[in-house]
């Protein structure tokens, strides 16, 4: 077999078989066949696509390039969420102990944040003596009795994906759904999960722009995930403005506290409370959407989803103090209110841009290796639909340095575009994506 | 300017501009952009291709990344001819001397076989002392003295054509137009001639496989030369079965001062004929088709294109002897003859194939590094539309070495179809490009 007649074939416009993936795949990973053979491939992929047996080979080849995270040792059916990435989504950290409150295990083990989207290990580490990384019998341990754990990749995961995402990420293959696709889920499926439930972003602070392309990436995903013998689905939600109210690590522990006792963001809790509703289908934990729903309602009220997560900072060495009493959590020096000098209704707050301001204040990476300002962030007073007068406050700015902060409050300023009331109302959930079937809302 | 929005840009099908292509070029042969961005960005030009403007803006871009060989000391409308390549393709031998003998000087910077095609500067080293190294003081004297030279490229031409050709080989992006076309004439355009004719090889034994892809490539070329201000002409001809009857470096020379003594294969001298009355009529050196052919015809009857062939010989270092007693021209020790089995008529004749049964026999290289057997080849004696009876020879297996020659008379048996007489007969010229018209033949 050789790489130049597989670049052929797929430049030609035919399929690959599943040897020819695996061997481009592993021998690329081995650093066998060079960079410059693979980035031709991924244009001939981006330009003439793979199918869905394609694809799945593709994902299966990635996962069988590293190691592979057995959860066997975890009782009952265990679950993973992941979110395509978006601005102020704070939801696994609400969402995680919900479930588990529910008693079904759930694993998760997360990301940093990079450019203008956040990472749910970052937030963690807004807690004093959090642990993210945890050995393989910890997170087993921690798992079996708290049903939760959130930790990051310390396994050696999808070597092929890292390697190709990086190689994507400079020759412009990024953009095809097969490639997406099969990239995420190669790194869900290395983790041994029972169920996943996908939360794909669409907007323009997210990854799909429109609609249409992120149905197409949750269907894809869906039989990816489905293909290899995983229940999963997938919810299609707005990424239009951030979510939520708090975009910043310690402001969205904060507001995944808030939000964990019945008092945050009506949008992040309806959007998480609609995940753990599909999910608990999914496991069967309920039999109807109604019974999940009041379950997930009742653990908010009883506080056993904040208790859960006490109890999972308490087991990831976290200072629970800080949860109880959230004031403690690491503070910004200034906060500039950004007041409106307009009356009318918020039409738009562009995430992407929103997000680029929270990266500006340091609550973000602009690359890897940058660190990261755990107290700097923006709080949104308003969002899109909202009335706003002159004078009100429509957002506040955490940052220690002041004078990157009034850079920001000129760029807020902006980003609040303010008129007439929006003919349409904002949608929060565009659809639902099973194995078997698509339901537009 | 950044080349990740290079490729983005093209790979969205967009038209690259000047600068943008002068960016990556120069970059890239300057090794400031690695081969894999490079790559993709051919991939994405596969796919969406390169428009006129594009075209000829990269083949400058490729001239002007290296050495450019000033002609203007060698008086007179001095001309170029290049052939895409093929099995056999002596014309070079023949027509230049024709051209020189007309006092049109003929300068041409060869290159050397590589796969199945011939290169004319291992040809001109079956003779003993022949020199294909000038220096530029050299070939300019030598053609302003007797209006001819044959040499190779010892100039640092077109570095950045040679550095992205390598990475279209192995990459599956040399099959696209733009791209050959300005990789073949970024190397003449390197060279200062007046004017240029390009014979364009279709068929099994050539790059292009059909004759609308080899119009096309015509055009393409010519446009290039026009735009760049050269007088630029191309005739289409057939590569079915190789040109003239010998293959291999000794048996084409040998073939050569046949040709040029007036007895030569009818195919290879009606090629030439035709490419040099298209050149003299190009050079303004006659105003008439006909006027050109009885000059052309005139100078093979009175010696004089012989004689000019002897006399390029000498100039450059070569054993005049040979040429006159071409007996003495190196020889295999074996010659195999190919019989017939069977009786009737020639269907066809693999020039590739034919070509490759060459190779094997060490009349080609393989690779780069490969070194030749000047004595090896094949003559055919029986070519297409030939009738053929039981034991008749169908060809000649010149080898040095008997085993390679029984594998390849096996081959040889293979390649010759005999049966029923071809309707159509074949042709040797399919049309002919010019900066104005298209005429097919």
């Amino acid at each position: 077999m050789r790489i130049y007649d597989i670049i052929k074939k797929k430049r030609d416009g035919e399929e690959l078989t599943t040897e020819e993936i695996n061997y481009f795949v592993k021998n690329y990973t081995e650093g066998k066949i060079p960079d410059y053979q693979i980035s031709a491939l991924l244009m001939a992929i981006y330009f003439n696509k793979m199918n869905k047996r394609e694809t799945i080979d593709l994902t299966r080849a990635m996962v069988n390039s590293g190691d592979i995270v057995d959860l066997s040792g975890i009782k009952g059916i265990k679950v993973d969420k992941h979110s395509t990435g978006g601005v102020g989504d704070t939801v696994t950290l609400i969402l995680g102990p919900m479930i588990a409150a529910c008693d079904v295990p759930f694993v998760k083990m997360s990301g940093r944040g990079l450019g203008h989207t956040g990472g749910t290990l970052d937030k963690l580490e807004s807690i004093n003596g959090f642990r993210v990384e945890l050995t393989n019998e910890e997170f087993l341990r921690y798992t079996n009795n708290i049903k939760i754990s959130i930790c990051s990749q310390t396994a050696n995961i999808t070597p092929a994906d890292k390697k190709l995402y990086s190689l994507r990420d400079v020759t412009a293959t990024v953009e095809n759904l097969s490639l997406i696709a099969s990239s995420i889920m190669s790194k869900k499926l290395a983790i041994g999960s029972d169920a996943i439930i996908l939360d794909v972003k669409v907007g323009n602070g997210a990854f799909m722009k429109n609609i249409d392309d992120a149905i197409h990436l949750a269907k894809e995903m869906v039989a990816i995930g489905t293909g290899y013998g995983r229940e999963t689905i997938a919810i299609v939600s707005n990424m239009d403005e951030p979510l939520g109210k708090a975009i910043g690590n310690s402001l969205e522990i904060k507001e995944a506290i808030k939000t964990l006792k019945g008092n945050g963001p009506e949008d992040l809790f309806q959007l998480t409370l609609q995940l753990g509703t599909k999910l608990l289908l999914l496991v069967k934990k309920v039999e109807k959407e109604e019974e999940a729903k009041k379950l997930l309602e009742e653990i908010i009220d009883s506080g056993a989803a904040y208790n859960k997560f006490k109890e999972l900072v308490k087991w990831q060495g976290g200072d629970v103090n800080q949860i109880e009493n959230p004031e403690l959590l690491p503070k910004a020096k200034y906060i500039i209110e950004v007041k409106s000098e307009k009356e009318g209704y918020i039409k738009s707050l562009n995430a992407e841009e929103i997000g680029k301001c929270a990266l500006k204040l340091g609550a973000g990476r602009e690359t890897m290796d940058s660190t990261i300002d755990l107290s700097a962030g923006i709080i949104l007073n308003k969002k899109v639909d909202d009335r706003v007068m002159v004078g009100e406050t429509l957002a506040q700015i955490h940052t220690n340095d002041i004078s990157k902060g009034k850079d920001v409050e000129e760029d807020l300023k902006g980003l609040f575009e303010i008129g007439e009331k929006n003919k349409k109302s904002k949608k929060l959930i565009y659809g639902l994506v099973t194995k078997d079937r698509v339901e537009i809302y």
